[in-house]
This record gives C-alpha cells, structure tokens and sequence, in this order.
C-alpha cells in the first residue's frame, strides 16, 4: 500500500470561491501512483474552508459568495468577536459551514471526481494570504 | 488489510432528503469483512449530496427539505448563474453546505452508526436522475 | 501500519459549542505511535455535530451558537417534526450543516492543526448528556 503526506501553501486568493483542483493536483504527483484510495485534503486555518463545487461555470463560484455573504452576514447585532476585523467572525462561521476538510476518492492514479465537480479553495477573509494544507493519500 | 472501492449509481430519487442506507449496504457486501475501518462514500454531482441524520421519522426528512429550501431560496436577487432553472444554483449551494461526501465508521463487519442514524442521499434538483457514488472501503 | 478503533463518550455539555481537542486526544494515546495518517472522529448522535475551529477565544464559540440559534430557528412554521421539544428538529438540521464527522491529519504522533485550531463538539439540545463518538486511527 502506499502512503504520502505532504503539507504545501495554496497562493494567495482574494476573498471569495476558487477552483484549485489543478493546483492541488500540481503538488501531489503521488497520485499517479495509487490504483484504489483517497485523498484527504485538509486546511490549517479557521477563516477559510475547502469543497467540492461546480468547476465549469464563474458565475457559480460568485454566487456562492454572495450567498454565505447574505447567509452569514458582517456586522449581526448578536456577534461578540469583533476585534479582528467585521469580516473575522463571519469566515469562522462559513469555515465551519463549509468544513475545512474534503475526501475525495483517488481510481487508477486519477481523483475520481465526477465530470462537473472540482476543489474549490473558499478565501472567507479580505486578504486571507498563502493557505497551509495537509494532503494525506492513502491506498494501494 | 482489506481495500475496496466500487462505484455505482443511487436510484433516482424526487426532490427531497431519502434514507439510502440499506441501498448502500446492499452495493457493498464487502463491508462484512472488515472488522475495523471506514467506508467512504462519495458523490460525483454538485446538485446531490450526503449527510448523516436521524433514521425513524419521516417528517424530519421533510423538514430539512422545507429548511434548506427558505435557507436557499431559488431566484434570490443576487444569482447570477439562472440558466439551468431555478433549482440548479440553489442545488449547488446545498451541495456544498451540506457535503459530497460522508466517512462512518465500520466495526465487526457493519456500519458502526448510532441507533438512530442513517445516511440520507439530498436531491436538490427537481428531477436529479440516478446519482452515482464512489465508495471506498478500507480497514482490516 | 497501525490501525486503531475505539469508542469513548464525550462527557455531557451545557448547549453550545465546546473545545474538545484535549478531551478527544486523552482517549487515543495511540495517536502517538502514528508517524503520518489521520485521526476520523464519528459523532454517533444526529442533535449533536463535530467540527474545527478557532482555539483560542471563547467569544467564537459564543458567536457560533448564537448564529446557528438564528440561522436555524426554533418553531420555524414550517416545522412538522415537533413533538421531542422545540429544540429538537433545529438541533437534526444544525447537525447535518455542520457535520457528523471530522478527519484531521496526523503527522510525527501528533494531530496536525493549525495553531488556532481545535475540535469543536457542538451540542444543540438542550440536555444532550454524553456523546458517543467512534475514533478511527489510520497511518504508519
């Protein structure tokens, strides 16, 4: 069975849904070498998240920000975490709604993901900066 | 240790939240082997998802549905991607809130869920069609 | 490689979201014999949630219930699911946004988060009394 860790920085984004399958994949020649397994793909921060979205269209990665900017707004009445900044509490939340991990399946040394389906990086802060991940793969 | 990975398709399901945990089961008799691991379910849609949740009452199934749908609601006047329908961003961002996939634990041969759990494939599209998932199990 | 699988309860929690890292760390001194893998915490209720986020202030977690409280109300009209307390359909749905499951990486026999990084129990009942969770270890 082969195993590989590898933690690595995502470039900087601006705050808003980004499609980073390519720059994931970029990092990780090891999945070539796996027939059956996963790919565990986890963000070290609490201000950003990671999933598994359309990969085609832009428009749908900006309305996913404007909806979880409406859904999670800046500024509630009933929020007590503001010395960071009014966009800080709001990315704690979306990071939590969205997860900071996702797991996606790896077949003949491909991620498996369906035709329409890519990462995406969710950059929640207004100047987030390099985003550390931690890539498990496991399989054989 | 044991490893398997199969795909398969979920038959098509209306609009809704659905208990699929003995349609999964029935795809993977090879759960019976592995006396601890976890099975990984993966869907391969962005306008699908899976999640765990409550097993007996048929209304809390509705509920969610009638939950995310006032969560989500279709035509908000911030969607720039509508030419799909109107059920197809709101699809996406329940896809990504609610997630693509799930990991549960096995023990001695079974899914170790709670007494009242089971795993609910969402069909967040009007007529989604069959679904189809990636499950990778692994354990020993 | 190791493998490890245990069952532990997770002591009882007023409603709210509670950092749990120590508490689920004490339970798996087997985490220390990993070099690099991951650590699949499972959740085995459906009114309580798992997930990462800050580790420092207290006033997060403060602000995550009281969101969630908003964001997924008591007596929404729509609500059919109502007869085991008002408390209860909103804590299902929370669960399922938030997830019954976190994966976290293991590298060099310790969880590897970030800094300001902590696994959350969230208890959305008003008396959840302890939690089941299942632990699964995987790596070498």
């Amino acid at each position: 069975m082969g195993w590989a860790q590898k933690e690595f920085a995502l470039s900087p984004k601006r705050r808003g849904f980004h499609l980073v399958t390519s720059e994931v994949v970029g990092h990780l020649p090891e999945i070539s070498s796996i027939r059956k397994g996963v790919l565990h793909l986890f963000i070290k921060h609490t201000s950003a998240s990671l999933t598994v979205n359309e990969n085609a269209d832009p428009t749908v990665r900006g309305d996913m920000e404007r909806h979880f900017n409406q859904a999670v707004p800046e500024n509630a009445p009933y929020y007590e975490h503001d010395t960071e900044g009014s966009d800080d509490i709001p990315a704690h939340i979306k990071a939590s709604i969205l997860g900071s991990s996702v797991t996606v399946p790896i077949s003949d040394g491909q991620l498996n993901l369906g035709t329409w389906q890519g990462i995406y990086l969710c950059e929640h802060r207004n100047s987030g900066g390099a985003r550390e991940v931690v890539a498990t793969i496991f399989g054989d």
